[in-house]
């Protein structure tokens, strides 16, 4: 079992220490949930009111709560990012049922080229040219399509697939179940028939991307569909073709981005919101969650679409005049009219 | 090919038999398809209408229901649990390529704990200490991770990935291409990068769920995210890190709980629902399809947002006044009070 | 690496050549980002401004924007399908690690049936009683479920599953991860418990049909979900048990189809546009992005639901509005009856 002193923590995080240096840290909890030998923090006032009581042998502290707690302290100016960097200490290895190398049950096109300190598990398919950087993990069931390339230390987990020409930077980490390089939904209608706009651009993902599980990415119709550098992405996130997502922006659960639509630097969608295709979302851009972007937006900000909810009933009462409402509105401008006679 | 007397089934749904006990039956079908050899049931009075004319051998109904037809008849108070009941007699055994036992392509982590009677498919990897229980089937392509636990009579169908620490009670079913484990959605923003969260819990499913295909329930980020007993979800749902769903509730396909959301007992999310994060609901909450709820519901009950549908034309006039709706509403205030001079 | 003379496009496009026949064509890129060796089309205004200084070694043109260009042109009643059909020209050979045949890793059950010039690729679990038509292409990984039938010419790229009692006609291509012929969410509730109704009924899916990424089409509850001819489906997509598409329909990306609900021919779901069960649309509906559909629709238009976007704090004013709506309206009215007095 993981354990630390807490000065390696402090000299980990480069944080101050107050208190005993020597007592012994078996892992991170929440204010309210430690025990002895647990460090916790506090990140946010909503959970100021479980310091006093609690059992943490040690707390993270801003310099200005440091009073707030008698107890050991870890002082550093962001105690949510000292958390962050913490859990790396405790978090376990990633799990691998061979011991080294190219598992045995793997198949590995002769031209794919394997670097020789990577591991790759079992029933996984690497084609034809794929090239697959130092310390990249491939977990069991992945597919590296022909021509693919993964960067040095990159690791995929269980069943995912890459199609072919799908390019990803270094320290990408993708969950199990998602799809990159996928044919983007192109078609032309003829008299009625759709034909296929075969899509013969690709993926390219930067560098220290982190992608959910059972997200899809396609690539592109003609040039690539890009993801930026350090670019956060969550589970069942859609990314149509030929879209750019700047470097640094958040995708949240469910979000979808429409084809060839631009999304810019530090911007973030809340889970499940939605952009239509070929529009273009200037950097610092936030949408709340569910909320449906229809139009391009050029100022900073934070963005939103919908209602609120309601008990079923008034809802429905406000519902029906909503379909009432520029009936409405013409009603009041003909009642202002009439005042101003 | 499966049948039935009808006698059979009377005694296997604790069902008050009218008519011929000897009457063959092959196939439940609805009253309006049915045909000789068939069973049907009156569930909803949408198809008492199909009464009369049905060609089924057996009906199901409710004792008030009997005078509505002359043929034979198993009495039931719930023709609908009993048309659910009967279903598990015509459905054929799960598929299975290997005759039993473990695939000899399957990959076993020599550290792996695997039931006798556990029938495991091809290309199956379980790492260490996984724990597979009684008559557990692993369908082809499942990925059991590190420490996990199956408790008997699960079923897993194919290309399911289970990180490790994933503990599942008895008698849980889950459907294809479903993630469980993958990691939380959790980054600190440091100066305007994101610094990983590695996600510390687990996750725990009682017994007697089932779980639809493509869905995915991420690991907690220091607790673990908790599904109850007799809890049952759908397609592509998305349950983030920390959530908790009590017992007996209901997900239906595509509904989104964002982080550390707890749902009571009995809830029911139909499609397409979200919840945002750190929200709680109290037991016996329904939302309907696509609804998004933005606080916590401390009362039982319906609850809606959005909007009802309307012809394009319509409904932009009045979406245009959406965006104006406070202006309106200052516009009939003011009105009023000129009214009151 | 591919490449033609500009008269063999002509040819394969039955399109009216003006310019230089010879001229060799090495790819297919938009007007703005063309080269030398490169053909581009004007399929839309929008495009319209790059005309004039596109490097592009041919463009295909409509009759009337013949004079609109001065170099080499391929003439086409419809340049936006002529390019479509163009792109099969320049799209690579899907990748297979594996020369040809069924791959050593493949798991085939003995009274399966497959094609002689039939692919499948590795670790490939075919079961009992499948049947795989001529030419048929199956990816690493994939599943095809008891008794299921795939149709001449289909393509499964890597990680499908199809469960059993699946039907797929010719030509169908599907994208990885998509699950079809998973159970439908049926249950019944005893008491508050959830009776599980196993789903008997199946999955059948016309000619020429495209299936995206992470997509998921559930089994039949008693009769068969059906998909028609010539239907394209995006990724992400939840088509639930017993929905019944027309011909030529097209769902983009995360559209979402509740039980029972029966779609018409020439229908077009937009990005996440959903409906509940039990509807039914004519043929020739469009549903735009994210819109709900809540009844049954039986004209032919375009049908849309939610609010436009706005700045979050104009955002809030108004939905606050939202939920007085009904009140709202009734004060208009007392306004108005007060006038009329």
């Amino acid at each position: 079992m993981t354990s630390f002193v807490l000065r390696e923590l402090a000299d980990f995080l480069k944080a101050e220490l107050r208190g005993d240096g020597d007592v012994v840290i078996r892992r991170i909890n929440t204010l309210k949930a430690a025990q002895a030998g647990d460090i916790s923090f506090l990140a946010s006032d909503a959970y100021r009111r479980f310091l006093p009581n609690t059992r943490a042998s040690a707390v993270i502290l801003r310099p200005a709560d440091l009073d707030a707690h008698a107890g050991n302290v870890l002082i550093h100016p962001d105690p949510y990012v000292a958390y962050a960097r913490l859990t790396s200490l405790f978090s376990g290895p990633d799990e691998s049922v061979n011991g080294g190398g190219v598992h045995p049950s793997a198949v590995i096109h002769p031209d794919a080229k394997i670097a020789g300190d990577a591991l790759v598990g079992p029933h996984v398919v690497v084609e034809a040219e794929a090239e697959i950087g130092p310390r990249v993990r491939i977990g069991p069931g992945c597919v590296v399509g022909r021509g693919s390339v993964l960067g040095a230390d990159c690791a995929l987990m269980a069943n995912i697939t890459l199609y072919h020409g799908v390019s990803i930077g270094e320290r990408v980490r993708i969950h199990s179940g998602t799809v990159i390089g996928a044919d983007g939904f192109g078609f032309a209608n003829d008299s009625g028939h759709w034909v296929k706009i075969h899509q013969l651009g690709g993926v390219v993902i930067g560098n220290d991307v982190e992608i959910g599980a059972c997200t899809t990415i396609d690539r592109g119709a003609l040039g690539d569909t890009v993801i930026g550098n350090g670019v956060i992405i969550d589970n069942q996130v859609q990314i149509a073709h030929n879209v750019r997502i700047g470097d640094y922006s958040a995708l949240a659960g469910c979000a979808a981005v429409a084809g060839s639509t631009v999304i810019g630097r530090h911007c973030m969608l809340a889970g499940g919101a939605g952009l239509v295709g070929h529009i273009e979302l200037c950097d610092g851009v936030t949408v709340t969650a569910r909320s449906m972007i229809t139009g391009s937006i050029t100022k900073p900000g934070v963005y939103s679409s919908g209602t609120g909810f309601d008990e079923n009933g008034n809802w429905r009462k406000n519902a029906v005049r909503f379909s009432q409402l520029d009936n409405l509105a013409r009603r009041i401008r003909a009642l202002e009219l009439t005042k101003t006679k």
